[in-house]
């Protein structure tokens, strides 16, 4: 059936899964969940277009156009520059500490909101390896996944280039991530460093946080996470972990809009020690005084280089208040829910059109997307935007199923699921 | 008088500029202005706030409210990822150019909105100083002036220490900035890179673009502009001036917002060679194919690092209108008008405090700013805030006047000078 299925789709899956139960129990998930509410908190949630990418670009909630407006108005255009003093000044790390206390497992004063995430990882990839460099000149290694985002597998290659490291690459199966297996068999004693990404990009893949640091660690490595396809969706629980570093997306889960800069975390025990190159007057120990020579300042500030981009980073605080309520525990649950019923539907309607599941199966490995694989799925996702489904396209042959847990519902998981088997037969 | 005034602060300056004149002339220019009828453009123009910070963080354009409602509404959560390929990639390029056009006389192709000031002026410093030094080992010299905005040092600084290159600091009058003969001093067939300031931070000190340009290049360097303090109120001309590079805010004259990103101009002839050390997909040759080795893009893209900042450059636009408008020529002479006032109102009711004019006399010689200076101005800054006078103050004892010609009037100038004067006799 697989190779020559009938236009009559709901007969090719009907011995497994009636499509009427699918529908049925969408609507009975949704009538459940506990956070369905949410779903009206969010601009476009009224209309029919499905959207799969919150996980690239989250939708705006409704509550951010005032929120925009009221900052034009009463604190740039009312506040003025005294807007600095009273309270933009402070904002890297009141909204960094929100992120950290609600999505991070981290304590206050070790997050901050910065550049974009390119920057940040750049900044804390070069904090670390120029210290583990300068303590043991052999520890020249960085490891990083070969399936890595491009961004993070470009700076380690510039990185390696202009600083005479060189670059360790894991090897990893395009359906999962690096693993406690792999990256044992990564470092060794001259590793200085080890960018993780926590939830892979492509995969989906949900890596053991705890059990990677401990393995980075103990070859005496330093690890930098890239929380980018987990934060807001998956908890993370970096002071429980140990971690040293972390960098993410806040346009993803958090909704910050388009291009909202990135956070960093840096464990509060290396912030005396560890210094990054791009010395900027925001960094300084006194930032007023403006002395003559570079003071870094103590704690987390110190990884700070140009004006904080306050305007970008008024928006992501809507999302927070939203997760603040729900509770991290309770938006990972529905994440689960939404992945698990994407497998299920996607095991009953699409396998059997030759659609592959490519992110893990077992949920306790997965994020908050699925990706799912079929050579003609490049096509099909031009197709299925035609028809206002937004799924994402990434090679080899991938479409990224998003499912913001705040803001996705089950019936539109399905409804989208449904145009995918169409196009998916349209394309064939 | 200058040294015991009256009270009766008429009398002091009764012999050269009777008080009644100073009102009158301030009126008489507010009537003739050709720009008056923007300053309502602003949000809270019409409050009795005075204003003086408009070079530190430009006044919101009322229009911004809405712009910004209109892109969360419309194009953020209508558009959703789509957004990208529509419209948002082009956008760092397509406001770049209205810059570069508008205000920096860049023809297309060369001006780009990227990260903040702080990290563009390290990716094209660094570019720079690579390159010299890669093609002549022997040019090892960063030459800025010793005068310059904090981050401008600092970045030499450490970018100096990590790639082996050595600073040369040009000392400066600090009611001026480095101009010909000074830089002519400085630069040999050692120097690789020149970082200049054309608006000097503190005095508002003018450099002529081209001259230094010149000496620059006679020795062999590259020139790296900051043009912070004048993009927007004076008009800068790359192109003729035969520049390199150059890098500039844009929450200030431009009226971006607090944090706003930072535009770069690389020109056309460097941007095959140079390359910048912050390897982000946003600047690779193909961004979507994600393959497994950086390829800087051709063009101007290659100094792009991460995902564009959207989100933070709509507000910038409502300025570029303005400006569109007006024309930079008749912005520069509204400048040029209110500074000329200034010092005119200072030499008339300031002088005679024993406030010294900290900013070139010759308006040839000066940005959109003036400086005075008094060993009181830290306590007077307070004393005026306090009174809804908002100017800055910049060790040592500088009091900055910044005039933002679209905003500013004459009338308000004159207000907020009046109360400098009374400030000062209240804290002598």
């Amino acid at each position: 059936m697989s190779t020559d299925p009938t236009p009559d789709f709901g007969s090719v899956d009907a011995l497994e899964v009636p499509p009427v139960s699918l529908e049925a129990e969408a609507s009975a998930l949704d009538a459940d969940d506990p956070l369905k509410h949410h779903r009206a908190a969010f601009v476009g949630a009224e209309t029919p277009l499905v959207y799969f990418d919150g996980n690239s670009l989250g939708r705006p909630p409704r509550a951010t156009v005032d929120r925009l407006s009221r900052f034009v108005t009463d604190e740039w255009g009312g506040r003025l520059i005294r807007g600095w003093d009273e309270s933009w000044m402070q904002l890297p790390f009141t909204i960094g500490d929100r992120i950290g206390a609600l999505a991070l497992g981290a304590a206050s004063g070790q997050t901050l909101i910065g550049d974009s995430t390119t920057v940040l990882l750049y900044k804390l990839l070069r904090a670390a390896l120029d210290a583990q460099m300068t303590a043991d000149p052999r520890r020249v290694e960085i490891v990083v996944g070969r399936d890595d985002f491009p961004t993070d597998r470009y700076l380690v290659e510039g990185i390696a280039a202009e600083r005479g490291a060189r670059v360790v690459w894991v090897d990893v199966d395009t359906s999962r991530g690096v693993d406690a297996e792999l990256l044992g068999a990564a470092v060794t004693d001259r590793t200085a460093v080890v960018l993780l990404s926590h939830v892979s990009y492509r995969s989906g893949y949900l890596a053991d946080g705890a059990a990677l640091t401990r393995i980075a660690h103990d070859a005496g490595a330093l690890v930098l996470w890239d929380l980018c396809h987990s934060a807001g969706s998956v908890p993370v629980e970096l002071d429980a972990w140990g971690a040293d570093l972390a960098v993410g997306c806040t346009y993803k889960y958090l909704n910050g809009g388009p291009g909202s800069p990135a956070f960093a975390y840096v464990a509060e025990r290396h912030q005396r020690t560890l210094t990054q190159p791009v010395q900027g007057w925001m960094g300084a120990a006194d930032v007023f005084s403006m002395g003559p020579v570079y003071r870094p300042a103590d704690g987390m500030r110190r990884f700070l280089s140009g004006t904080p981009p306050v305007l970008a980073m008024i928006a992501m605080q809507d999302t927070l208040d939203l997760i603040e309520e729900a509770g991290i525990g309770a938006v990972r649950a529905k994440s689960v829910a939404l992945t698990e019923f994407t497998v299920r539907v996607a095991d009953g309607i699409l396998s059997p059109l030759g659609v592959r599941l490519a992110s893990p199966r077992d949920s306790a490995e997965r994020g908050g997307h699925v990706t799912l694989s079929h050579p003609a799925m490049r096509a099909v996702t031009a197709h299925l935007w035609e028809g206002d489904v937004i799924p994402d396209y990434r090679d080899p042959h991938g479409l990224r199923i998003g499912l913001s847990p705040l803001s996705t519902s089950f019936a539109e998981t399905l409804t989208g699921l449904r145009a995918v088997a169409d196009a998916v037969r349209a394309e064939r």
